[in-house]
């Protein structure tokens, strides 16, 4: 499958601004970026930094005082393993590699340490693989109602338990704050989601079982296999699209993905295989 | 300087149990580890991990219901470095290396996001430089009242701001938070302290000015100069001395921390020079 | 049905104290007290205030530094009114007394703004009945685990829908707080309760339903018709068996509920019949 | 001093809705309602209710689905007693009423027993009479931004301590949560103030000192007198403008406020002579 993925994002700075965006489709093994175009206007320097060892592309430019428009727009083919995840099982902790032990640890956004009674009331009790993360996304896609504007970026896990509303980003949280909950390693990732409406930057997590990292999205919103990395971290603290220092606002934001080739099966499931 | 530190630590385990400890001492550049012993009874198998990139030492094993115990000690050196504080600059966000952005995002127990005009109100109209951060510790020392027993391991800095009392622990966490909000990098460090009374495990912070890390600690406890390091991170989540998987409870614990050589200066500051 | 109910408090005071004490048993329709002693030590005087409209009964005393104790004792007889609670209707709120009107707001330990979707969520679909009450009380004795020492003063009903552990201060207030989030008024009943073990001041809620109060209790702890009522609030805040103006310890505290006369159904029910 | 103060409100109501206005002036001893019209479009029945004790005047009405309007004016005449408030005492726990118990408890925006330290070492020191009262009000003044649409219908005392931006409901919850900190009763008062604006409800505070309430107004933002009370209750919980059972829109909302006769000093100073 091949993507068109862009932004475009106009800003107003009442103050010169150091930006650091987290917009570039990530490029590494399964997903593959292939042609790819920046516009900065005003034309100033911009600054490119893939960070270690998730590989984020962060990109860090300074601004006047005044108008600032950034466009991005990537060709992105993703190449995705096949995986029969039912047969996927957690690793327990003694068996866990010691270098994802970080995404069992609470967060900003994911205050799994406050969520281990609730966690274990509800899915204690199920089997230690792969079809738990799906039904803890079976779980919030039954228990939270997406919300646009209900919540903020102050907003974490363990507020939506209660207020049973938000936005992808916050079932993301929640995902990732049961999963770690259950000591299973979990992170947040944002993307370019195909078929997104309406078109904005998406939120999913994904949860590491087996081997590997796999990806989960409790939000039903997108087909299998239409989503294209950005960024990976422990939350949303990590990969926000826009870390702005100085005084500026966003005067608006359009995203746009439009797949380029091959099918993209419909089925919207709980859980979508991993990139 | 040379210092002989140590722990023993014992558990009665309801289950099975696997530990991740972090108890080792640092061994790297300004610290050395010259000789270590660790002993655990029963003798069931270790395995040690250091972390990347910060080089945290952790240990894991798996114990069997029943008593376990673990001894620790080793001996280190430690090469401070020599600096005027007093003429290294903050850095701006223009101009920070993207390897230390990590640590002006909010975390779990540092919720900078939510601190900032609190952080701005007190502390934006200082100089930007090594001092700030010393006002900052000057702060928490003169408003937080230092009394054990008063928070618990999900106490955040946020709550330190209201309720006023804490531990070292939670002395850390708001000078982070204060750090992050004014965009100054900064971290927690969990260490082995020289003359604290009762013997524990100690916590401090850095931030990162001119172009390395600092040490602070509001707490005014322990001399300058008496700190010798066992893990780095974000915060507490990130290097608390054991996690626990499993039902066990700790008996008893002894740290200690005995001068092996060379003169230690007794001034008490809100500022320890960096390690 | 007639109990022996009292307590002993003795504390130890480091600054001369006044104290405001409820816990003198109601009297009023429902429930009369026969013959009452109470004991002070050293002699102070003290001073019995009946609080409007709710006839709460508190006694205020200063005692000077030192040890203070106080023998509380009483014999009381209720009159147990016979209802087929499940024919009582829910009152919509144009009909609602507007007396009642108080105990639909939230209040200090029961924010029912906070919960009004997750309310909705569990229980907007159930008959506006007392069978919705029921039902709330079963959620939260299926949901929730009485833990000794999981919660303080400090909790709230929107902390123990995620720590899922409380004692029955912490379920009542969750009880009302679900309740408030439907517009049912509900109120906070502190009280001796007979065969709790171990004994201890008790506490339930009122649900006002048809045209009275109802009490329930959601830990399921003390048989029908065993609850001697003390105090009625909003939440905890208002009927606190002790509040201390000074600097006092409670050394030891003992409570205790005996029957006097007749039989004492056992079956212990989600709801109790109200007073 | 008379005013004739208003207010126009227009619904767009989703489904049938009943509503508790608590919108008419106050109407005792220091505060006489001379002439009042209300008119409600379309033409439904409504009730009133005086609460006990504090003589709120709550308007009840149930409407259809679609336009609601509510126009209400009233002429109000205020005398308002003389004190040279310098000289009142607060007064100590063993001699306050027992009537104004219920204002030293903690409420729901008003979490005083989460502020005790912090109070204690912001006011602790200062005398205890009118004065501390005032330097709390000064406190707030001095570190709380105003900031319309900061803060929301949930926000409370302990999250303004931290955020340190509110409104005029959030600066009187503050002050309340310190007085009571201090176990000085306090409560809340919604009201009608000349001058402010843009033109809205306001709300401000009432601390008991010597031997009745005096008010106070942290936000500086009204004169001296100009001050035309509505309701009396704990926190803003107890007198919101308007409760609605049901699903409607406030599509526009007018507030007025002139001054009919005599001079209104125009000194605006942090406390204000109560009523």
């Amino acid at each position: 499958m091949k993507f068109q993925v862009g932004c475009q994002l106009k800003y107003d700075l009442a103050t010169p601004c150091t930006f650091i965006f987290n917009i570039s489709a990530f490029n590494n093994g399964s997903q593959q970026v292939f042609e790819e175009h920046l516009q900065i206007e005003p034309a100033v320097n911009s600054e490119e930094y893939v960070s270690s060892p998730l590989k984020n592309r962060l990109l860090r430019l300074t601004a006047p005082q005044g108008k600032l428009e950034v466009n991005y727009q990537a060709t992105v083919a993703l190449y995705l393993e096949e995986d029969n995840p039912n047969t996927i099982p957690e690793i327990p902790p003694d068996k866990l590699p010691l270098r994802v032990l970080n995404y069992v640890y609470p967060s900003r956004y994911c205050e799994s340490d406050r969520l281990i009674n609730l966690a274990n009331k509800e899915f204690g009790h199920l089997l230690p693989d792969y079809s738990r993360v799906t039904a803890i996304c079976n779980w919030i896609y039954d228990n939270i109602t997406y919300l646009s504007g209900s919540t903020d970026s102050q907003t974490s896990a363990y507020e939506i338990v209660t207020q049973r509303t938000g936005v992808c980003r916050d079932f993301a949280h929640l995902g990732i704050a049961f999963c770690r909950a259950l000591n299973i390693p979990a992170r947040f990732v944002s993307g370019y989601a195909y078929s997104l409406e309406p078109p904005d930057f998406h939120a999913a997590f994904e949860a590491y079982l087996g081997s590997r990292w796999y990806l989960f999205d409790a939000t039903r919103l997108i087909p299998r296999k239409g989503f294209v990395r950005i960024g990976t971290g422990r939350d949303a603290a990590d990969v926000s699209f826009a870390m702005i220092f100085g005084s500026a606002q966003l005067d608006s934001m359009k995203v746009s993905v439009d797949c380029l080739s091959e099918e993209i099966p419909q089925t919207t499931v709980g859980a979508i295989t991993s990139l």
